[in-house]
């Protein structure tokens, strides 16, 4: 038997869609063609589309429906010229790391398109949200900060359908990004993101591309138990 | 000027497609339609879909193409038992966290298909990767492990557009699951999904026709800076 909150629930949904095998094939199609974006386009991203993506994210899977995702746009030219420093000192001492060849091809790498990118999207974790009433997250507390990348996925699909693209940057310290930006305390970076036209589209990632690492079958990597 | 190595690549690459107004909004309904399925049909989900959708969840973006998803379908049903074992422990002592109503309702939620659902996948970040060579993990090492809920999302979704459910279980003990199915010491849990067609499709996600958490309009999670 049905909760009566149920029976409510199911009289108010429409009929659920059926996605044909037309829809899957474009779906993975999407799904390939999505890239990490370093090289945008001046052109600017329309505030209403990055609203609408923003709503779409949060459609995302979240633990106890606690939807911890916070989103902070960063105009400011100020805070923003901070956050290419930060990321610029972190990706010095990134290079510090390799040496060589390898330490050659890292410093050849475009890792970021924080100048050109028409918008800077940080994306932050509310570790103290009291929304889902904690359900889900006693013995995997890191389940609040996935949630906020499962948001994050799917913005990412819903930009590329759009023909925008989003470049994930993690060569930054999260606690300073979250002072520049002047977040709550409980607030903890989990992705800054570029967002904008792309230069051009590509099927290939461009770390494969430029040989740092190639993509490797899926199937090396499942077990059966 | 483009590297010659992205010279290569573009002529290999075949024209990008073009998602219109069409799909877009077919995208979004899949996205809306998406749900933390716990009421699973026994139908059992052929052995090569599973592979197919694991095989696009591998065209997820991973830090420096990292790659470090593990998949493992768990059919054995000794360790099964465990893992349900597992589950109903940390579960009865999440209960014991809430009073008087709030109590009861939890009780009364159905979190996990685990006994009805056709197959169990657990999904592991293998923290010892050498793939993609540390890149851009130094300042976020959790990177790897938000890498892996990447793919677990694009797997989601592939498999709703199939009308296959997923289910998150995060009710157990990562480690003791780890144990029960024997992998690499490096290798942390993520997820333990379960996968099969669901016994009804909902717009509404379970845990706000139960009462427990609603939706929050997304617009409240946007600052400006």
């Amino acid at each position: 038997m049905r909760a009566p909150a149920a029976d409510k629930a199911a009289a108010r949904d429409p009929a659920p869609p059926l996605f044909d095998k037309a829809f899957q094939r474009r779906l993975e199609e999407l799904i390939r063609w999505r890239r990490d974006v370093r090289r945008f386009r001046p052109d600017p991203v329309a505030e209403a589309t990055v609203a609408e993506l923003i709503g779409i994210a949060a459609l995302a899977p979240s633990v106890g429906n606690s939807q911890p995702w916070r989103f902070v746009t960063v105009a400011d030219l100020g805070r923003r010229r901070r956050v290419i420093a930060n990321f610029e000192a972190c990706n010095k001492d990134a290079l510090d790391d390799y040496e060589g060849e390898q330490a050659k091809l890292y410093a050849s790498l475009k890792l970021a398109g924080l100048k050109e990118a028409p918008v800077h999207l940080a994306v932050f974790c509310d570790t103290a949200t009291e929304l889902g009433h904690g359900l889900g997250r006693k013995t995997m507390p890191e389940m609040l900060q996935y949630s906020v990348v499962g948001a994050i996925t799917t913005l990412w699909l819903a930009a590329r359908a759009r023909g925008i693209g989003v470049g994930w940057i993690s060569i930054v310290e999260p606690g300073e990004i979250a002072r520049i930006l002047d977040v709550p305390d409980a607030w903890a970076l989990v992705a800054y993101l570029c967002v904008g036209y792309p230069e051009e589209a590509q099927l290939e990632p461009e770390l494969q591309r430029a040989g740092w690492q190639s993509r490797v079958d899926a199937a090396n990597f499942l077990l059966k138990r």
